[in-house]
C-alpha cells in the first residue's frame, strides 16, 4: 500500500533525499530519483544559469520525480556596527591566518526564489518545488502551482505547519530539532533584531521528531514528511507510525559517492565529532545545524553579532579556504544531524534501495 | 511477546510512568502500577521519614511491581557571589511582592541518595530503584542491588549510557531533548562553574528522542526505555520500532486525577503555552524542561547566575508561593515535555490502560 505522499507524486518510496545546499548538485539527486526516492537538487546558491543546467542534466538522466530546493528569506540591508563587530570577533583569525580582511565586501551569499529563477523553471518539469522559511509571496507560489508542481515546504512547530496548509503548501515537513542544516523557522517572535543583536530565532524552543511529527499530523490534512534523526529503516518505520507519510534523510546521503561533500567534513561525518552537533547561527546568521568545530566552540554556538541571514559567510569565507585548503574543517558548516548512524561511503542507489529493502513488506504503509 | 523490559521486571505493561518531584506521589504510583504500568516514587524532595510513609502506603495499596527514584548529585558549597548576583536579579520582583529578602537563607533544595535513605529502602521490596545525574558511588548501588532490586538510571548521549552500563546499571532510559522536567545530563565538560557563572551542561548539544534511541540501543546490551515526546500509543509503538524495550511517561500524567500538579500548572498544561517548552536552569541551577513563563522569559532560558543545583530554588520559593496563591505561575516550574497532546484529567489507571488497549495486538512487541 503506498502512502498518501507515494500517491500524490507518483512515487517508488516514501524516502525523501533532503536538499543541502554546497554539499550536492544534480548528480545525487539524480542518483536518488533513479533509485525510486525523490532525489532534491538544492538552488539557493546557484545562480539562474547554473540552475538551468542542474536541472537539464536531471532531466537528461532521469524520468522520474524530482525536488527543485529554494530559500525565501528577504534579503536584509547590511548593518555596518553588527558588521564591524563581527570583523572585530574575527581579526585574531585574520591574523592567525595572514589574510588582508580589508578585501572581504560585506554581501548575501544565498539568494531567495524569485521570479528570475521562476522563469527557469518554466522549461523543465519538477514535481515538487520546495521552500525553506516559509513560502515565497502569493504571486510565485501561483506560478510553481501554475506548472503543476507540487508545493513543499518545512515547519518546525504546529503553527507554521497550519500556516503553512493555509497558504497552499500540498506537503509539509515536519522538521524536528535532531534535522542537519538550516532551521526552517519563519513564524518565530526571534526573527527580527534586537538592541542591534542578532536574532535569536527561537532556538531553545525548538521541538524534537517524536513530539513534532505526531502534533503535526493531528492538525494537517496535507500529507506529512518526517524529517531529523531518520537514518535506517526501523527509523522510517517509526516515523510512519507516528503519522508520517514519508521521510526526509540529508545527513545519510551525506558520504555517497555522488555527494560533494568535502574531504574535512567527510573525515569529521566518520568521527567522534559527528556525535556533538549543535544549532549556531555562525555560518549563515540564522541557526543550523552542524558539528562542534573550532570555530564554534569559540565564537558561538548562538553569537550576538554575526551578520543576518544570509550575509554572515562572506566574512567567514577566507579562513574557511585557507582551513580546508589544509585539510582542516575548523571554519566549515560541518552540517550533521543528530544520527550519522546510516552514512555509508556507497552510491546513493544503492543506499536509497538497502533503506527499502530494509521497510521488509509493505505492510506496514 | 513481552519486551526484554517487561520480562526483566515482571510487568504485565511496557511501560513506566516518569518520577516527577513536586507533582506526585505515592498515589500516582498506586494507580498506574495497579494498572499494569511501573509507578514511580519520586524521593529527591523526601524526608527519609515522608519517604518511609509514602512506600508503606505504596506496598498496602499493590503488590505490583513499582520504582522509586533519587537524584545522585553532589551538593555543593555555597558560592556568595553567585548567590549575591542572583539576589540582585530577583530584587524586582522581591519588591514587586513586597517580600523581605534579608529573611531568605541560601540552601539545597533536594537531597542525593545516601546511606540513610538506603536504611529506609532496606525494609521494603521496590522493583526498581531509579537515579538521575548518573548513579551514586559503588558502595550504594551495590546495597541496591543486594536488596534485589534493578538500577535504572537515564542517558543524554550514547557515552553516558555505555558508563552506565559499565557502572552497573540494568535498565538505562534514553531520555531525548523532548522530554520535561530535569536533563539526566552527567557527563557533560560543562557541569563545573566557569569564571564564577552556572555551569552549562551541554544544553546546545542535547539530543532528540529520535536519535538517541536507536544510537543507545545498538551501543547497550541492556534494555533501553524511551522518554521524550511520546503521549499515546503510536508513540509507544514508534519507539518500539526504534528498538525501545518500554516507554516512560511523565507530561501525559501530569492532570491525572492522582497527581498533585497545582491549579496554575494544570490551566498552563491545557492552554496554548504547552506548545512553547524549553530547558532552562532558573528553577534548580540544572537544565529541565518546563513550559516558558515570566521569569523564564524575563531571566532565562539559561542564567549564568543561577546558584548551583539544587540552590537556586530558595531564593524563588517566595516569590512563586506569593503568585500560586493569586493562582499565578509566573514563577512555579511548569514541568513539560514537547508532547502535552496526551493529558488527560482522568485517573491514571484509566490511562494507562487507554494507552496499552491502544497498542492492540501484541504483534510489535
Amino acid at each position: 500500500m503506498k502512502t498518501q505522499l507515494q500517491t500524490l507524486l507518483g512515487l517508488e518510496l516514501p524516502i525523501i533525499q533532503a536538499p543541502m545546499a554546497g554539499v550536492q548538485g544534480s548528480e545525487l539527486a539524480i542518483a536518488v530519483s533513479a533509485a525510486g526516492g525523490l532525489g532534491s537538487l538544492p538552488c539557493a546558491m546557484l545562480t539562474a544559469d547554473v540552475m538551468h543546467q542542474e536541472m537539464k542534466t536531471i532531466e537528461a538522466n532521469t524520468d522520474k520525480p524530482y525536488n527543485v530546493n529554494f530559500f525565501c528569506h528577504k534579503t536584509p540591508e547590511v548593518d555596518e556596527a553588527r558588521e564591524a563587530k563581527w570583523r572585530g570577533l574575527l581579526t585574531p583569525y585574520y591574523q592567525e591566518f595572514g589574510i588582508d580582511a580589508s578585501q572581504i565586501t560585506a554581501g548575501a551569499s544565498r539568494a531567495p526564489f524569485n521570479h528570475e529563477l521562476a522563469d527557469v523553471l518554466e522549461s523543465f518539469r519538477p514535481t515538487v518545488v520546495s521552500f525553506h522559511f516559509g513560502l515565497p509571496e502569493k504571486a510565485l507560489v501561483n506560478r510553481v502551482k501554475s506548472m503543476g508542481a507540487k508545493v513543499l515546504s518545512s515547519a518546525t512547530t504546529v503553527k507554521e505547519a497550519q500556516w503553512l496548509e493555509a497558504n497552499g503548501a500540498d506537503i509539509i515537513v515536519a522538521q524536528g530539532v535532531e534535522a542537519g542544516g538550516h532551521r526552517g523557522i519563519f513564524l518565530s517572535e526571534d526573527t527580527e533584531s534586537v538592541d542591534g543583536r542578532a536574532p535569536k530565532y527561537s532556538v531553545s524552543t525548538q521541538i524534537g521528531t517524536f513530539a513534532l511529527l505526531p502534533q503535526i499530523v493531528n492538525t494537517v490534512s496535507v500529507p506529512v514528511v518526517a524529517a531529523g534523526g531518520i537514518a535506517d529503516a526501523p527509523g522510517i518505520a517509526a516515523a510512519i507510525n507516528l503519522g508520517a507519510s514519508g521521510v526526509q534523510l540529508g545527513t545519510t546521503y551525506l558520504l555517497c559517492d555522488e555527494a560533494k561533500t568535502s574531504a574535512p567534513h567527510r573525515a569529521a561525518l566518520n568521527s567522534d565529532h559527528a556525535a556533538e552537533t549543535t544549532l549556531t547561527n555562525l555560518f549563515s546568521g540564522r541557526p543550523a545545524r552542524s558539528m562542534v568545530n573550532r570555530i564554534v566552540s569559540e565564537l558561538g554556538p548562538m553569537s550576538d553579532w554575526v551578520p543576518d541571514f544570509p550575509m554572515a559567510s562572506t566574512a567567514t569565507a577566507p579562513l574557511r579556504a585557507k582551513a580546508e585548503a589544509s585539510g582542516s574543517g575548523d571554519f566549515s558548516p560541518l552540517w550533521c544531524g543528530q544520527n550519522a548512524s546510516g552514512c555509508k561511503a556507497i552510491a546513493a542507489g544503492e543506499l536509497t534501495r538497502k533503506l527499502a529493502a530494509g521497510l521488509g513488506s509493505d505492510s506496514f504503509i
